[in-house]
């Protein structure tokens, strides 16, 4: 089943929609970033993972400064139409701090305070 | 390396964080809801996903009333501590559609409008 963009409820995220990036062969879920329009567009163009930076503001591309790019193989949608499942081949890591994911650190009862 | 809740970003989402929960065995990615302090404390203390309603503005546990529920098997945080990935066993279907996952439906180029 296929959906078009105008189904995609960018509203409730004040216009931004959480996107799960996941490697194609591994499944490792890679890291959470998030869309608007713009973005998701620039995605379906390209080929290439294209996401909102919210600190930013602005438009970016994964891998534009590292090299690090995420080439898009299927982008899925939730049953609310409001986040996104993006599957890709990820060149080199996709974590800044040099790791191959962004989770990375496990959270352990004993340690809750 | 395991983190505690005090050092989690409650704050950017307004007090919630995006949770992605993905199926232990097959490591497909099942869903995406949200956290408070307060559900991410009952998921620790009971082992079976708690989550936010954001529609309901309350706590929820996971298959509450469709008996799907979620034994949590990990708990990791991503680098900017704004972001959880649950590893879970899933019983029955995670989606409210009757799928197994949230994510059955495709986003194909030729069809954006």
């Amino acid at each position: 089943m296929a959906v078009r963009i105008s189904e995609l409820n960018f509203s409730k995220g004040g216009g931004l929609i959480p996107v799960v990036t996941q490697d194609v062969n591994t499944n490792e879920v890679l890291m959470v970033a998030y869309m608007n329009e713009e973005s998701l567009k620039k995605t379906l163009d390209t080929g290439f993972a294209h996401y909102w930076s919210r600190s930013r503001n602005s438009l970016w591309m994964k891998g534009e400064t590292s090299g690090n790019t995420q080439k898009v193989k299927s982008i899925m949608i939730d049953c609310d139409e409001d986040t996104i499942l993006l599957k890709v081949e990820q060149k080199g890591n996709a974590c800044h701090t040099g790791n191959k994911t962004c989770f990375y650190r496990r959270i352990e009862k004993p340690l809750v305070i």
